[in-house]
């Protein structure tokens, strides 16, 4: 790490109001939130295009500023309400990058990458789901408990934004992600993949806690209140439900996801170590 | 139910810009969200003030109006932009109620109405966080999963606002909350009550996927980043912590209880139902 002081970017004007997302670059996002920033620093320095940063994060963000003076990239000192204009949230904890997206990946790429059979392999399919935040939320849980990837439909796909990354406090750079497409044959690639398809219903499901989860598995979880297409249900080959009171009529999806992703680690991950 | 639609409210002038939250009844509390105000209706109608609705909302909300009638209670079809003002969020859904709020109980009248032991209890205590999703994201968990109550310190109980009941879906009105006052002896009165203190700590604490969950327990979460007061960490009989790869710092508050949750619900009521 340099020493050296890197001299503040040159102001071009005001630090302008949001550009319309209509009008913005579609491979750059926004990406804001502490941890959502350092973990793209940390893993893809290159793909950062601008930094923008309060004073009080200077010292925090020290080896960021360094890679700009010499990469000669953008950085800025704002004020926090110029984050707020350029986030579009005060939730942005004194930084903001502007970074080139991560790709996400085709389906069949996803899959080659995983471990091979039988080799344990959890994944989780988001269909319908297209609040920011929750994607963010299921990104962060599915990297604490090593899920190996998410497949996005297409709705899900549009909403990772920078909301949803900085949900995901670094989550979504440790999870690869891929994207289905129209008329794409998930349930083919993933059959070929030894990869069983396991479809969170509401009710009338295998009870979580009263089932041996499949070692390989993908938990595919949808819309709340829509819940999943009953085509996709219809196909899937275990059907799983969160047991409860009642009291509510389901749980939030990212707490769901959280408690499903859970349950695989301990029968997986934390049950085999305990056994050695 | 009443067949004849009754008299929208006479209009009292324009619907009005949010009242500050200084000048607002600290007794009432603008619940909203479909899920929310209808858990408020079901369970203590009387504590209904004021309903504000979209058209859109009529039929699906005609039993409140009837009551609303019967009540001579205000009640105003309005536009959803107006609803934006009113609750200062989108999330509405087309309806927000001005309700009483529920009071919160001391902690010793929750821990009276608590099952004796040995018969399995378990509660949740919030430790700084203030965050109102959070908060609500934490009762709809703890209303799925049977919790029987939560214990709210300060900063968390000055969180319950009509965002926190919207998140919760309903789960705020099913369970019971205490709010501590400062100096008291939450740890005595726990002891007392035969229920074990389990923090939730980021690291070195037990798995909680290889522990036997006390069976009247109460779960302490903290406030993300700072985490819990260390006299609090101290003084806890039992350490947990939920496992992960460490590619992120740690769960979101919301979906650790989830998780902790989750698994009580596993180990105290699906495996005994299991083994009848």
């Amino acid at each position: 790490m340099r020493d050296q002081r890197p001299p503040p970017l040159a102001a071009s004007g005001p630090v302008d109001a949001p550009v319309p997302a209509s009008r913005r670059n579609p491979d750059e996002v926004r990406v804001h939130g502490f941890n959502a920033c350092i973990a793209v620093f940390n893993s893809r320095p290159h793909d950062v295009r601008k930094v923008y940063l309060t004073q009080a994060r200077l010292d925090a963000l020290k080896p960021v500023l360094a890679w700009c003076v010499q990469r000669k990239l953008g950085y800025r000192i704002v004020e926090s309400a110029d984050l707020d204009k350029l986030t579009q949230t005060q939730h942005h904890e004194g930084v903001c990058f502007e970074v080139r997206r991560r790709p996400l990946l085709s389906l069949s790429t996803l899959l080659a990458q995983l471990p091979r059979a039988p080799a344990p392999v959890l994944l989780v399919w988001l269909d319908g789901v297209g609040n920011p935040h929750n994607i963010g939320a299921v990104l962060r849980s599915a990297a604490n408990f090593g899920v190996h990837g998410v497949i996005l439909a297409r709705e899900s796909a549009a909403a990772l934004s920078g909301a949803a990354l900085r949900v995901a406090e670094g989550g979504a750079e440790a999870v690869p992600a891929a994207q289905t497409l129209p008329g794409e044959d998930v349930f083919g690639a993933l059959r070929n993949a030894d990869i069983a398809v396991a479809a969170t219903v509401p009710r009338a499901g295998e009870s979580l806690y009263a089932t041996t989860l499949p070692k390989r598995v993908v938990f595919v979880l949808g819309a709340e209140g829509g819940g999943l297409p009953q085509a996709l249900v219809d196909r899937a080959g275990v059907h799983l439900t969160i047991p409860g009171t009642g009291a509510v009529e389901s749980l939030n999806v990212a707490a769901s996801a959280a408690v499903m992703f859970g349950e695989y680690f301990r029968q997986q991950v934390a049950k085999p170590a305990q056994r050695r």
